[in-house]
């Protein structure tokens, strides 16, 4: 039996039929950090290692902590030796998500059953290689044979957003969303939000990497504009970057340097709301923390705000470091205990790959997991039409609704 | 079978055995919110709403996520339609406490083995209603049908105690708790606490939602006085309150705006605690934290105190967001993990419903399953005597012994 | 069946096989603070009080939770009435790691198969001394029937190491470890390390109880003398110590009046890494939490510095209240998420106590637990050289390759 099987991560009969009803859903992948530029261009990969490594710095940490040379990682190795080294590292990654992750993406896409290790590198580099030659192994093929409905991507203030432009007629929606600098507010933000908004864009992100007076300021104008424009904003709290000051001069940020900070927010975001509530301005909500003991923080911050529309503030999926099976059941009980899990948004990819969207998989079938356990420990009726509608809900529909995409 | 079953929350044989042997004992519900006004009264609330709906502020956050209008929550809407909109939020608290709360009231008062819905509302509320003139249904009666043996109110250092005074003869003992504002210490509290005591005070309760050179102090002002008076004090930490301007404004506080806090509280708490040891004054205490990063700090907290009394330094059970199966479990592991479980004074109510009683029935069959988990896994001897003696005094002799209720 | 018998904690077939592979691995015991005094004079325990309760601060807490006079514990009652105090406090430690070490002690020293309690409590007591009568229950026997390779002590900088020296010959290698207090840095450290390198040792061992600048510049300026020297450091953050002035009086330090800490600990670490890192002098760190909140920070600020060698900077073992199944399962299952659990050195036992070598098989048993759960619930695949690889690596072989003992 291939390690990828019906069952992967289904661990009892209720679940295995609740994701019978979620997986063909669409996806409406809402955050991201794929290149709009490489979807317009209907961008080919060259091979196994552009496609799985390029710019994906989970694994090239995951590649040092295993004593790779940068040289293989990021460095001027040969691309076929940076494979290897990547191969040679998979079977140390037991317990780690890059371990399900890798063998989804080549099973889905290029039906490997094989794992990758030093011995089968070779013939998933040539199999995965021979299809990337194919028109439907493109950005645009990949995105489309994903079942993708919408992909929100993540843009800088003074983007042209000509990509998302020249994608209009591209059947899946490409849609911008605007993630500015909030120590950088500029006068004419207004107007570039007018843009973005006529190009489409509805969601708002921002990086929460400390809670002070400036960021709590920052944060309360900004939203202003965004309940002004109807749109949805996320704030991802907790992130410590750039810790490699060595590596930042050589590589630039975003190269696998970050780690999860552990300041206190309760309060700072509690002002945050409050304002925007109190002048009738706070727009719809997803927060998400870095660091789990902030797991219960966020879960009961939530409660505080709520009304108008079913979940309007929302605990966002496991981010980043808590993308994996034990961190997005750890938000999924939190929200569940605390607040309304049925109300849930569901997944995103946050990711810079065309092939990550096997992580809506991965989370529907932990998700269906998860009730499924509940329902056989008799913590909720087995009524399979309400789980089934749940669950269709937390995979798609509560987003499609949440969203005002057009 | 109905949702409500005698297997609910027991998960292996060894817990069915061990819940048999708890299930009958009394409650000391030596924590709770009910109003004594209420049970001197004999009060008979009037239909479901009032009884269910009424002041339960974790229904009004869940009602408010599900989007439901204030109107229909603590607004002018007629009785049942607020119910209606309650049934109808039922389904979607998957994986939340208030759907297993809600069942057993109904089961264990009502004798209702219907799953609340839309579609079951209305007959649900029929027989509520039909239940609830009966005078077996009064506060008074709920509380004898519940098996409670003491209950302890919370109560302002001015109350007059008159309806406490008025239960002397009641068959279930009602005992004021003392819960002063510790900002605001009077020079005469010290003889309040006499006139407490002599109506039966032998515990207080504290919100300690900073952990600041004020608050140390002052906790430590009022420990001398428990400690002369041979009290119990509760330390409840990590709150923070009313974070919705708007609706403390229009509701006032304890309306479902509160949330969990982040502060550091090890180094402040140890001073209180080694101040007051250090002069002999170190009443028995109880810690409650909010926020569950803390369960270890507590959990080791209690150890540099102890001696005397068994366990006279208590981990108090999941506090409020944390009273559900996740975070009384959490609370459980991290005291047998790092101090004595078996010495644990066990559940409270902390509820300001007259139903609730069944908090400690679901506590029981919780702490029943974790133990019969331990055994089934070999983790300690399937010695049913021992077990038993233990679980009895979690769920009862603990209590007893620990408090010193005339 | 014996309580401790061949399947403890071993709860699938996965495990027990994977346990068969790593059973029999010798010992590295990295890190622990037994006396090289006591193993050079070979000393022999008086009796069971001695071996079991003799500076075993863990027990000592646990009965004063159990309310037993402090006469009984470090007081002048007769040593069997304080083994009896200890035995009537088994039972209640249900839940609790002593529970375990303690009978896996009696079982693996003694061969004693029966419960600890009040009723077994001089047959035991009996048992154990006529053992500690013979030779091979002195420190060097019990050492050397433990599979023991290395011990690394913890020695204070102005050690003469003369009992380390008087080990030469012993054929357990017992290795000096460098613990100076970091508030206190002497000018002729640099002198004290080269005489403490010229006798093995190649590890030095910190407390940081806080994380403010005096703390960060104090670690700089150590780890760079570590750096020259190919030495490991070992950082143990977050204790609260000698919370108890009364009892401090009394018995001075590290007898069980210590707990856990809530201080912030990201930024400053991360200083202190960069900053070393940044000149080169970056030495090979064993990181340790006492917050198991920290789990998450430590377990991503690793992959922050790695290269070089696998697993450079590691996220160590359940420390102190952590080192029980609970805490080491949450270590484990942070470093596997974050990390790579496959290069992890694994365990020590950061003990006192002559019989705790017991505490590597207990390390041993949790961890091919946990991969045998990985593995029956599909999330790794069935190839049992590979784990059986991993399973040794990590109780063995990567400690044995990660430090650099002659």
């Amino acid at each position: 039996m291939s390690f990828i099987n019906d069952k992967f991560m289904l661990k009892n009969d209720t679940a295995i039929e609740l994701y019978e009803a979620v997986k063909d859903l669409p996806i409406i992948d809402y955050h991201c950090h794929i290149s709009p530029k490489m979807i317009a261009e209907n961008y080919k990969f060259k091979n196994a290692t552009e496609l799985f490594l390029g710019g994906d710095h989970y694994k090239w940490r995951q590649m040092r902590t295993n004593g790779v040379d940068e040289k293989y990682i990021t460095g001027d190795a040969p691309d076929y030796e940076k494979w290897l080294a990547f191969a040679k590292t998979m079977p140390y990654l037991l317990g780690n998500p890059l371990y399900h992750w890798t063998h989804l993406e080549l099973k889905r896409y290029f039906d490997i059953d094989e794992v990758l290790c030093e011995e089968s590198a070779k013939r998933i580099w040539d199999k995965v290689n021979a299809c990337l030659e194919r028109d439907e192994f493109s950005t645009q093929g990949l995105i489309k044979r994903s079942g993708v409905e919408v992909i929100c991507t993540t843009d800088a203030p003074y983007d042209t957003l000509e990509y998302h432009k020249a994608l209009k007629d591209f059947e899946v929606k490409v849609i911008p969303a605007w993630r500015p600098d909030i120590y950088d507010i500029k006068p004419d933000f207004g107007e570039r939000m007018d843009y973005f908004h006529e190009n489409g864009c509805r969601l708002a992100d921002h990086a929460v990497d400390r809670m002070d007076d400036e960021t709590i300021n920052a944060l309360i104008t900004l939203g202003r504009e965004y309940a002004k424009r109807g749109w949805v904003w996320q704030l991802h709290i907790g992130a410590l970057r750039n810790n490699n000051s060595r590596m930042l001069k050589k590589l630039g940020p975003d190269t696998g340097f970050d780690s999860i900070n552990d300041f206190e927010i309760a309060r700072g975001l509690s002002k945050i709301l409050d304002t925007l509530d109190s002048e009738g301005a706070l727009p719809k909500t997803i927060l998400y923390c870095l660091n789990p003991k902030d797991n219960y923080v966020l879960g009961t911050m939530l409660g505080n705000f709520q009304g108008g529309v079913p979940g309007k503030i929302q605990f966002g999926s496991g981010w980043w470091f808590n993308d994996q099976r034990d961190g997005m059941v750890a938000q999924m009980r939190a929200l569940a205990n605390l607040g309304m899990l049925s109300r849930f948004v569901g997944m995103l990819t946050d990711s810079r790959s065309f092939v990550s969207y096997t992580r809506h998989e991965y989370f529907r079938r932990i998700l269906c997991n998860l009730i499924g356990e509940w329902v056989e420990d008799g913590e909720y009726p087995r009524d399979m039409d309400t789980l089934k509608k749940i669950a269709r809900d937390i995979c798609y529909f509560n987003a499609k609704n949440y969203f005002d995409f057009c």
